[in-house]
């Protein structure tokens, strides 16, 4: 900081600065839930984020695990000591020179993305906004402007899956069972709206023949009447098949998320879709706004504060759907508390959320987080975040630890969904269009 | 608030409420500025927002003192009770409630923009803030996500302009003289390069016929070599004389701003423009975003927090900026201190500000805060913001009374440049295109 600015620093409080910043890669136990790639292996990953300040308090992030992902935090995380966590802007700079090496005051996004690069800010930004939250002790929905609403709505998210994992990953199976017909399915479905109240529905599909799935949805859609429905097969289909599908969609679907495998193919879709379009896959950075626009290629995006940017490039995107007209929903990977406050802060404060939000913590049996999974209760499918300043939550060190060891042990460094698949049928390709 | 976030809320602190609101209208001297639709009046009309906590903290805010704004923010000033100053989503829903009728969380902004609601809202933005960063003992940067930059470099902004004003409004003519040839831009570019160092210079144009003002340019660019040069007719000229003109801006202008008054013009001027656009007339609010995006209708947007709905919002059409490869200046009307501390920021956290900021502070001699203009020192034509909290400005409460005074006596309650130019030529139509 250059004298003029210190000149206001120094009329006000001394401010903590970041001391530390300590990445952890975690493992933790995922069903055999199916997809177009393949199926999940017996561990998810996920990175777990401190940053502490010199005046002890830690501020908690939680991102991909992968070791691109890590790596790119490793690069960016002493970087960051000495900063005011009120300083996003020093944040995104420091991340931008230690992973793109590049200077954060560039004039445009790329058009190719850079999801890369924000998935590293996003990791640290909701360390930061948390500090923030702890030091003007108020909830981290405060420090992001207010609440709109109580509770942010979530969906239950269905998967296909498979009874147990091909190899016995040292853990009891799952007690969801095998869900590999439309009973089955229909069952899966009662079982989330029972014990989580849900009041959407998705489909994880691209798994089988697209009339199959579109058959699970109906036998859904007859033993829960009235609750939205959405399918996902993860960009599984071509145009033509989707073309052939899309009359089977109508006065089922509230939307059809990722029919196709890009952007230009999506814009093809959306010529002839009669339902709103949606994405987590080909619109995934503020670089592919200009040509998603350009071909009115969708009309609802998939927020997803681990890889746009954060919480306030979360509520950026937003306001981008206000401008541009388009409807607002949440993704989700496999995650755990640290992911599920942020995603429920942020929920809160954006105005035209205007679906349900993905979440995978239903398939989730451990936590990071003092507490457990009791931070987390769902009332009609809803949740409002953990009480207390900032996200609400504090790291239980003996499970980050446990989970540390399960990385270490498991051996997995890449989510690898077609691996695993081939030791089920050893010809699996991952090919897209499956369909 | 309901019961789940008031169970949050219970765990942190109490928090400062808003416990009244004060509206305060005033005028300040302004010289004889001549523009397109005609010439300033005696008297330039403001608003000063006051804000205060039920633990006696004042968030301050100016905008603008037309009857319409006045009425808006009226409207909504008592709503704003009992809120928390961090609660912008709160504020912005209650401004909706007052002055639109309708709630925030619509979907989208309207095509035909919102001026006058994001006005609204900005006005109580500032102030809202401000208690923010006194709240947690801040400049108003922190809270807005950290400074990129020391200083914010403004413009010169040049006007031509009479000796004196028609009617004596009961002070001294100001001591900038007549601005009416080349010679006499020249020796006013002079005073404000010396006075203030700024480093760019802009030129209010749409007064005179086209080539005599390029002339003056000529001339201002021939006595200061290689300063950034921009004119700004405000949409006096047609599409037609923008053509014509274009060639000879070639080597002279860093921007062409607002040569045509619509943004279908704008459109049409873009196919044949060999210079970047810049706007603050017909892209003015978000719900013109896409239309100027799909026209490709400018390459430079002109921010103004005080109709762009706040600093958040400036900060978030900054990012619109870096999507779609549009450079980012700021806007500026006859203001005083509080929205100068604002612009100056605001200014600090915008990673893409790539172009010095229109000011017309140099054209005023009053004050509205303690300590009056020795708050603000150009250096090289930039300015760090005053020290200390929030704005780090307050009250003249003896200034904001004379201020006041003047507003009732001067009887000017909407500005009116074409009456006032009326004075000197009874003919006078302020119609546009005017050449």
């Amino acid at each position: 900081m250059k004298r003029s600015i210190a000149g206001a620093a120094a009329t006000v409080s001394r401010r903590p600065r970041i001391a530390d910043v300590r990445v952890t890669p975690i493992a933790f136990r995922d069903p055999p839930l199916l997809n177009v790639v393949g199926v999940h292996e017996p561990w998810a990953l996920r990175s777990i984020i401190e940053v502490e300040t010199d005046d002890g308090r830690i501020g908690l992030g939680e991102s991909y695990g992968d070791l691109e992902t890590l790596g790119n935090l490793a690069r960016a995380q002493k970087q960051l000591v000495g900063l005011d966590p009120f300083d996003l802007n020093g944040l995104t700079a420091k991340v931008y020179e230690a992973v793109a090496g590049q200077p954060f005051a560039g004039q445009t996004f790329p058009p190719a993305g850079d999801k890369a690069l924000a998935s590293a800010i996003a990791a640290f930004e909701v360390a930061f906004l948390d500090l923030q939250g702890q030091i003007a002790d108020r909830p981290l929905y405060e420090i992001l402007g207010g609440a709109v609403r109580e509770r942010v709505a979530y969906s239950a998210y269905l998967f296909y899956k498979f009874k147990q994992h091909k190899d016995d990953p040292g853990y009891p199976p799952d007690d969801w069972g095998e869900a590999l017909t439309h009973a089955q399915m229909v069952d899966q479905t009662r079982r989330m709206v029972e014990e989580y109240g849900f009041g959407s529905i998705k489909l994880k599909a691209g798994v089988f023949e697209p009339d199959f799935e579109i058959d699970t949805l109906r036998a859904i859609a007859k033993a829960f009447p009235g609750y939205p429905l959405r399918i996902d097969p993860n960009g599984g289909w071509s145009v033509e098949t989707t073309r052939r599908l899309m009359p089977k969609f109508e006065g089922l679907l509230e939307y059809l998320e990722d029919p196709v495998n890009s952007l230009d193919e999506a814009g093809e879709v959306a010529k002839f879709s009669t339902l709103p379009l949606a994405t987590n896959m080909v619109t995934v950075a503020f670089g592919h706004i200009p040509k998603t626009v350009r071909l009115n290629a969708m009309q609802v995006i998939l927020t997803d504060h681990h890889y746009w940017g954060g919480l306030r490039a979360t509520q950026t995107l937003a306001h981008y759907g206000r401008t541009f007209g388009l409807g607002i929903s949440m993704h989700s990977n496999s995650h755990l508390g640290i992911s599920l406050a942020a995603m429920t802060h942020v929920g809160l404060t954006i105005p035209n959320l205007a679906y349900a939000c993905d979440t995978h913590y239903p398939w989730q049996v451990e936590e990071v987080v003092e507490g457990g999974r009791a931070n987390f209760r769902f009332e009609k499918g809803a949740l409002a975040p953990p009480p207390g300043p900032g996200l609400g939550v504090r790291l239980d060190r003996a499970a980050l630890a446990t989970l540390h060891k399960q990385y270490v042990d498991c051996g997995i460094r890449k989510r690898d969904d077609a691996k695993e698949m081939r030791k089920y049928r050893p010809d699996w390709k991952s090919d897209r269009p499956r369909f």
